[in-house]
């Protein structure tokens, strides 16, 4: 009797049996095992879960390391092709680890088949393809929702929190810097499909500013402005087989201004290109009554300052968010006993899955298909604004209803 | 076909089958969760794995709490008599994470019928009870571990290769601390085993001290005298049930002065009132070439310095110790991408099956009993100091060879 | 006799006598406060003093402030109108602490009455106000200053001297943020002139961007291209006396992008509403070798990382620029011995009279009015940019040879 | 006109005249500069002055040294015996900036001729010498100091406000390293009056260690028991004229345990050998409701940790210590200006020359040659403790009206 399936039956103690989903993961490199040690470890730290992931099939392009994959994780079944993977019956989730090129074909053609999707930021290359993916998703009327996993962060959402309860009072500045550094010359890389712009879409923007950005979206509200500027300081690498030199056709790094509909202004940028930046997601917060900064380095801290502590005792506090009253934080262990960066994959899976089995809404604690497209028209923006240097409207063409809230409504 | 029988056959690309080690795991509580993790996470992230752990039983008290524990964890079988599982021939590894009153009997009997043992820390509730389970053990000819974990702390791990590889020089102060808080009044919390020094040995001593004092002989080296004095601030607690109160008979907290063999000298020091301090394991080495820092609540950095940088640019550099030249990291994930508090379990028990597959030294990565033992000693030396206010001789009493390498040599 | 002249004999063991320098100071306030500080300390801090300061005359509105200010600080005389001040002959310095609105009059007069020139920062309000300053300098023949103190941070003139040296290689990033949170509505301060464009010519662009952008140029180099948001939180304020409302004119914060002519890009912004940022002067700046962070609150302290590092061992390093290898800190104490905001105005005031009596460069170590118009330059664009939503090439319209280099030096 | 007697008539606004006191400086090294820059520049930052304090005289050993102090720092006469200087009528204030074995013997004639005296800590080389001091000035009458400067730092003295005020409530830990590194080997530093047991009396014990005891006793109260260890790493240095080694005699380190009445127990340590600390007097203070961090290297900070904020955002505030309604910060900047390491003695003189001419306690916001025997006797006690291998008893022997105070009282 494997693990898994005794746990399917019911857990101990809960009255209800705990369903099954069936799991089909495109991908098998960093997303791919993210996604997949989440799976593995929900069922018993998520406990009870609201469902146990069946790890039913593994697809990628290279057969001997797809079945090792299988193997290593688990899955039943490995396929090359994810048309074949999404054939099989069993599969009831398409997981897209895939790079950003093959995000929008087999997630629409999953959600056509009725299978629920979550698929890798950036949903798309631009915001033409992930409008497509939004339509069909509604369409198919599935459960869809984006890799932004940031937002499961218990910081991240402890920030959030905070700020929805007006503890911070209206927000006058959002500063976001997302800084990697692995593009730096020493490091010697050679050319890969992140520098090509037909096959990810942009660079640093979408894949470390989209990020920022939902992140901006998601405790600010809705970007109404953006100016922006790009850069490509490495303009063509070394091919990594033969010789020859690939043209970088995206951006190394991005910064922009954005201005958001609820009148607070900000600064969002990333990079490639920071040295001594492992992979520092950073923001900074400031508001009426108070103050949030944030550093993904240490994700397992937010620091807050509040106006009304008393003036001797002012200051920034740094909270380790690791009680049991901070989000999560009770499935995991005592206060002071830091979680891994990975866990914020286990939190979105769980959430996922609830929404899967108990017909929940996926936004806002997680991103769906809806916050990726307005991402992308973002992003376009940014790449507009850096292009025509020019400030650009932020205008995702969604229902009145919706651009409605945008305006008058906090996130 | 379960996940981890598939894996059993042999890792794709490796040509040699991965065997099977079978747990027999006593305790469900918070060791128990952190070593069934480590045990369920290690085959796929410490890939290939040396060995598949095979989840056979689990053992506790009460009868549907275990019941639930096998369900949710996947353990086989379940008992609520340690002998009985001791019994089931299934299991070839005893994992002890029961309370400190029963580390000894279980683990003497299961060294007895052959098996393997891993038990958690304190080895014992003193220096005698430890010394039996060390007999035992090596009368048995099985591997023996203590839970000493933080020794699976990349940075600290790193911390030692940077002192053993003479990059401090000459070690001259070694200063630790392990601070939480969860005795402060205002938790108000009942009494429990670990405030009876029948049960429990001794207090912040055996529970947090016996860690710091674990790191100061992996990191400096053997201890030649201690001074201390130990404190019980609050003398009597509510009992969880009923009326009445129970008398606290160990120590809240205690601070030692150590002198090393090396010529090193340093303060060992631990409580559970210092409020603010959730999980402060914190050390700083003081050497002729360099110096160090630690504290767990940021377990992924170490804090380094070095007399031969350039002076207009000395400082302690806050390295992130997330590498692939880090070790265990190259398991995990990209650089900056941090790692909980438990993946030191996953790193511990990696190797504590690689070493009963392998016949590999337990030490000095990991810790034995003969650690647990002397760390005993050293915990016996504290109270007797507090006691007789004078200073005492750490003579742990082994045969003289092991005694002459105290003296002279490095650890 | 007094300590002063006493010293301006002959220092002891120093071979030519020191000069004297009369200062005549306008403003008692904040600025006149430090600047006169500065003055009094550096004769034996930094000692042997360049040349005496002699505190000739002090100047401001209020006939009872500023004589006490003459008594407290030891002042031979005082002035209410600085026309009077200007005519005492014993005046070879003129140090301008008033408001925005008085930089240019008195500044040009004193120039043209051939007396040397310190004025506070922002130079002037606006670029063509301060065009007219410096061509009165210039024409004049005088030694000129602005008071962009933080050039004179010990550890600011740290980084920039890394970053000449090539220790950070090609410079891709600048991020700065100089923020502050007096304005915030709890604060409920008056309407006063800083709020006022006429008299300030910018609100938090002014009074800390100007800061912010004179280090963008000392320590990257010249600016290229703007793209600007500006904003006012709140648009009246109470009159400080009597009933009514004034109206706000200028920023409350704003937000820049900037490209320098060397290729980096960067972003500048800055804010009187940033909750719990006391005095933020902070930057980051990314190089191809190399990064460099700065607080101000932390101003004796600089973080400095390298790629050459060992991969093991790397990390920021938090350099104590308080060593005597630092500069300045051999006039000062044992390393350790932190020193305060304030002694940037005695490195400051000492480089202003070694440049005096010695005839050398202010510039590059200190700003020059050619510093402070290119400044006001930047400034206007940035206003520009702001209100016609573009990005503005920032051309200062000096002669050709400067422009050029510009373009191709580094600062 | 000098600055200071114009000062010396009333300052404006003030309707009685500010007098005058003579100081008379032992010493123009480190001490005698930092005591130096206090007297000049608290006439006008710490506006208006208790008094005005005239720089009579200054002596030193070396003739043409002591001239040339006298004229950087405006002296109105040099000597170079103190008994010389003592003659001279106008000094009315000894301030012994000199080395251990010269504090008695001046500052026992000094307050026999009826003058007030301030002396560098530690106040003597062993109890016996610091009691003698003590019962001079006791029986002459006179204003008695101890340079314990550092209860002279706003952060410090805030401390201790919120320990008084019981926002920590009841002590449980005081945890004290005085950290510096300049005897380590790489500094080769040659043989010193600081090594010689007979001219400085201890190492780091009288140097450092005694800066830590006072703030043990300033922010927790009396100590009841030591128990210590000391340690010579290098035993003997090179001479520093001529060939040859002089013998150390003194502690390199220490580290010691202590008890105080309150029932609080602690750590108390010191050492030259600590690398990467330049000057780093730091502490932690755990109490009931609260816990405290401060490190004079960031001495403009204080950690503050309150276990009544809400379990959501609890955590150590970074406090900064530069607000107006902190200890003495509103003569000098706006907050987040930070103030340099010299400014104690700044606070320190205006309160010894408040002291003075309005006849109050130098005690306990400032030190008094009781607080420097105690701790002198605390030191003797950490000596023998060392030597006996055993905790002993803090004895001072003063008068049982006092001592019952220690036990019972907060400090």
């Amino acid at each position: 009797m494997s693990p898994t399936s005794s746990i399917q039956k019911t857990a101990a103690g809960f009255d209800k049996p705990i369903p099954e989903i069936g799991i089909g993961m495109l991908g098998y490199a960093f997303m791919g095992k993210a996604h997949t040690n989440a799976f593995k470890t929900l069922p018993y730290m998520m406990y009870p879960p609201p469902a146990m992931p069946r790890l039913v099939a593994i697809c990628g392009r290279g057969e001997s390391q797809v079945a090792e994959a299988a193997q290593r994780y688990g899955y039943e079944a490995h396929y090359t092709d994810w048309r074949d993977m999404l054939e099989d019956e069993r599969v009831q989730l398409f997981d897209n680890c895939g790079s950003n090129d093959i995000h929008a074909a087999p997630t629409i053609l999953a959600a056509q088949m009725g299978k629920h999707v979550i698929c890798e930021k950036p949903l798309a290359r631009n915001a033409e393809e992930a409008r497509s993916m939004l339509d069909a998703v509604t369409k198919a009327g599935v459960k869809h929702m984006v890799g932004f996993n940031y937002r499961f962060v218990p910081a991240v959402r402890l920030a959030r929190e905070l700020i929805q309860s007006g503890k911070l009072g209206r927000i006058y500045h959002f500063r976001a810097a997302y800084l990697q550094e692995w593009l730096l010359p020493h490091y010697d890389l050679p050319f890969a499909w992140r520098m090509d712009k037909k096959l990810s879409g942009s660079g640093a923007l979408g894949d470390l500013g989209a990020h920022a950005i939902d992140l901006a979206r998601y405790l600010i509200g809705e970007v109404k402005t953006v100016s922006a500027i790009t850069v490509a300081f490495v303009p063509e690498r070394r091919l990594p087989i033969g010789e020859g030199h690939g043209k970088v056709t995206v951006d190394d790094a991005f910064a922009s201004l954005v201005e958001f509909h609820s009148g607070a202004i900000g600064t969002i940028e990333a990079s490639r290109f920071a040295a001594g930046n492992r992979n520092r997601n950073s923001f900074e917060i400031n508001g009426e009554r108070g103050s949030i900064r944030f550093d993904l380095e240490r994700l397992n801290e937010l620091q807050v300052y509040f106006v009304d502590d008393p003036a001797e005792t002012q200051g920034f506090r740094t909270v380790s968010v690791t009680e049991s009253v901070h989000p999560w934080i009770s499935n995991w262990w005592p206060h002071g006993h830091i979680i891994g960066w990975e866990h914020t994959f286990v939190h979105e899976m769980a959430h996922l899955l609830d929404c899967i089995v108990n017909d929940k809404d996926v936004a806002p604690l997680g991103a769906t298909f809806e916050d990726g497209y307005i991402n992308a028209v973002i992003c376009d923006a940014i790449l507009k604004s850096a292009e025509t240097k020019r400030q650009v409207d932020v205008q995702p063409g969604l229902e009145t209803e919706r651009l409605k809230n945008y305006e008058t409504n906090q996130p």
